[in-house]
């Protein structure tokens, strides 16, 4: 209960305390709260209950009478919907381990000389060189006196001529077209109508983005609508990448999730989406179907069938696709290849082709050249309705441009040199044997995880991760829930603390009620992938011991 | 009327022509139609009013009963919020620039040879150049191995040295911390203390963006919460930048706006600050307020003391300040001279620089350097709730990083060559140029513009942009209306359609009713700036004789 006093100056703002502070504080603040709920001990506005807190702040701010000193922008009256946004592959454990790369270098003793981050698709900072053709076109680009130089051999002369001439004053450092620079945006068109057999592609349907996320985020933006049982409902995978649920979060979209099929390799039950959508659809407006193809965090490469199987589920309840294949080029298992859901889709002929809304999506992040930091990137919009396009084209706008950079170096992944071009060889030497190097460590990593007993790892078919099942002793799991944490969050910490081992929980990335994982990266060199599922293999005996 | 069929085929879904392609339509669909309602002549479901359809749509989505061919993403079914967005730096006068463009190269006669895009500040597609070291430094990222090339300067090569160190793996190809390289955070945090004579900047509250605009929709997301009365209100200038306003738009804030004051050169009243927030609190909570300074689309320069008047009604009326300072360098006019919010709060005493929540914006895009392509940007966040700057961590968590060659670019702005350096010299020689071009280009504008019968132009003190006062003819404004347009957009089009100028109508930036602008950039080379003013004057003289 309040004292008598605090509730007089709540109601008429006299007491010195407050009337300092509160000019007025009109009834109507009072008016929210009837005696019985002024339960709080304190003056402290912070010290209320959040509800009566959120009320009381933001009738006190409507009439500019908040106590001087307190916050405009609280946790209590911040937007919601970016409370409920969560992002494990950059969550707790990853700003652990940036802790103790900082205790190491301070010369903190720790059971293990530096930290191992296998918790982010992140090549380069694994020690991926980058594709020699790619960064010195880049460096053309930037520096055009280089064009002078020798040193640098014609063909990536020539991309860099005729990228400055579509720049404004032919330079990277102008703003671009909205939807990106024109010639990239014709690239890209080509490369996908090669990829795809000759199914044509459309330089207007193309729009460069800052990375894969952006587009992600701003197809999602344009369908998210409704409230209560119509609001948007978006069907995500799960185990999903977070970036998808994050979003969703923030939208204030509704998340629908759909189970892959772990016994299966991670495959995708189209009965699971039936089952999913038909749930969903008591509560929500599912409008949006997510597929990462191949897998993230799951590795899995869907089968043309399977994609098949997608896109008529989708064409026959109405959904809007979103396929994420930012990982197209990283393919390893045998009996595996990339089917693209635009190719699939025109396969399917007219009836198909010419109805259901597709938005495909890629990134110059993942593949074999991981240059995640240029946060390059496009997507492909099939079937959208054209006023909704003019819609779009209108919001990117509103950014101006995503970084020139970014698209002169997704113009190179799509244009890469050819046969007989001096850079082809070198270009392809190294694009081999990163992607062999990948093909090796997917098969290292699945094998070696699969001799610990109590843990079971899928092949990983494709992308950079593997995402194995591990059995934890009741008594770890308890001791994790008294603890208020994920039972795998539980045990990637100690994993961290104790061999400097960095990944992400499968909670992170949801997962089937009471089955646990990790997802680990194989990007790594091999030589320290070797060590690092070895320390693995030796934790999770040591761990499952000591709770056993 | 709908004929009894339809109304039949609505109810039951039985006719050939509906019952192939709605598998099912609930009788809860028709409830939303009592038959007065259903007032459409036609079945097709894009001709019913907006209102209807929108509901009809998403029932018959919600139980996946759309006609065959039916966009699942439609104008409206889509985020209601995006098509309020309206951004008229992209508008449609810059779409019809870029068509007559493509005109004149396919050889369409027009009274002119090219296009003059003064629409948007776009310095490097004006022609300025860019700056030597910045662009060697950038080049020496991209591509390590020119480390040994004795053609860049040592300065240039320490740098990148600096620079790659901090990133994973020593590439620009790496992710970044979210929040942006650390050396570069703490270079941005030397330069304010510097700039801002020694008050102290905490590299911890830098957050790297991708340019202002990212920083900007980033805090005003964070700041938007409630519902109808309580919903956040945000204060703008007008007229404003219209980021400000799409922003606001797509997060579905509500805008408040205050007016400058053009009779005294733009500058800003509290009195009409307090009338504007006075009268918003009526409908909603305003709870932000954003300052442009140097000014957007206005070019005025604000004075220590309407600064220091700004922040103190910010304390009172306990508003948190977004200050968009990506001018900072711009100031030409005699006597003027930029003050940063940060150093002014500070100097104000702790009663004031511990209280007030303040974010001030910076960006690679404008000043002397334009690089406007690489999107690099920075924000400083000042007595944040430290829960609240949790949150903003992880919402900029999600999209993993700002571009990498952004950040690096950010940190040759805020860490230039100094005395002593190889490289100061010319950078000195080339920064002065430009700066000083500039000087004499505002001069210019506001010289000329001021000889024309029925255009009157504030001094252009700072920024990159004049926003002139024009007088148009009664009968140009009736035939703009009876058009369906603005009248200065009308304007805007006609001076394009005769004279191939492209500029930015004031109606896209806001303005007090029945007053018109228009925004021209000072960026063109001095002798195509000549021309174009003196185009613009003929214009203007003809456009009046033929209204009058």
């Amino acid at each position: 209960m309040l004292s008598n006093r605090t509730v007089s100056v709540l109601k008429w703002g006299r007491c010195e305390a407050y009337t300092a502070v509160y000019p007025k504080v009109p009834d109507r603040v009072l008016n929210f709260y009837p005696l019985p709920s002024l339960s709080s001990p304190h003056r402290n506005l912070s010290l209320f209950p959040a509800a009566q807190r959120e009320h009381l702040h933001q009738k006190m701010s409507e009439n500019g009478a908040l106590p001087r000193g307190g916050k405009v922008l609280t946790v209590d009256t911040m937007n919601a919907n970016v409370k409920k946004v969560d992002y494990a592959v950059r969550g707790p454990i990853v700003q652990r381990a940036v802790q103790i790369e900082k205790e190491l270098k301070e010369g903190v003793k720790k059971p293990f000389e530096e930290v191992i981050k296998a918790n982010i698709g992140d090549a380069h900072a694994m020690g991926q060189r980058p594709i020699t053709f790619f960064r010195q076109v880049m460096a053309l680009c930037t520096y055009p006196q280089l064009l002078d130089d020798n040193k640098f051999p014609e063909d990536a002369k020539n991309r860099a001529r005729r990228i400055l001439q579509s720049c404004g004053g032919n330079s990277i450092g102008a703003y671009t077209t909205s939807q990106g620079i024109e010639c990239v945006r014709h690239d890209v068109a080509n490369y996908i109508q090669r990829r795809d057999g000759g199914i044509p592609s459309d330089p207007d349907n193309i729009y460069l983005t800052t990375g894969a996320s952006d587009g992600i985020v701003t197809i999602l933006k344009l369908l998210t609508a409704g409230e209560g049982r119509t609001r948007t409902g978006v069907m995500i995978s799960i185990p999903q990448y977070p970036l998808y649920s994050a979003s969703i979060a923030e939208l204030g979209a509704v998340q629908v999730n759909y189970y892959l099929n772990e016994e299966k390799c991670w495959s995708l039950d189209i009965s699971e989406l039936q089952r999913s959508l038909q749930a969903a659809r008591e509560h929500c407006n599912p409008r949006v179907l997510c597929i990462i193809n191949p897998g993230n965090p799951t590795g899995q490469v869907q089968s043309r069938q399977c994609i098949e199987d997608v896109i008529q589920f989708a064409a026959k309840e109405n959904l809007f696709l979103m396929a994420d294949e930012v990982y197209q080029d990283n393919v390893y298992a045998e009996g595996c290849e990339f089917h693209s859901f635009k190719k699939v889709l025109f396969e399917m002929g007219p009836e198909y082709s010419s109805k259901v809304e597709l938005v495909s999506f890629h990134s110059t992040s993942k593949c074999y050249m991981g240059e995640c930091g240029f946060r390059g990137g496009y997507m492909e919009v099939i079937n959208m309705d054209p006023e909704v396009k003019a819609q779009l084209t209108k919001l990117v706008s509103v950014r101006l441009c995503p970084p020139a950079p970014g698209q002169a170096l997704m113009d190179l992944v799509v244009n890469s040199p050819k046969p007989g071009e001096p850079s082809y060889q070198t270009f392809m030497m190294e694009r081999t044997a990163i992607l062999s190097a990948l093909a090796e460590k997917a098969k290292l990593t699945e094998e070696i995880l699969n001799t610990v007993p109590g843990i079971r790892c899928n092949p990983v078919q494709g992308a950079m991760y593997s995402f194995p099942c591990i059995t934890l002793p009741e008594r770890a799991i308890n001791e994790a829930k008294a603890k208020g944490q994920a039972p795998d969050m539980f045990y990637c910490m100690k994993l961290l603390e104790e061999t400097g081992i960095c990944l992400v929980p499968g909670s992170g990335f949801g997962q089937r009620e009471g089955t646990y994982h990790f997802r680990m990266t194989i990007l790594p060199p091999t030589d320290k992938l070797k060590i690092l599922l070895n320390k693995l293999k030796e934790f999770h005996q040591k761990f499952t011991q000591q709770y056993s």
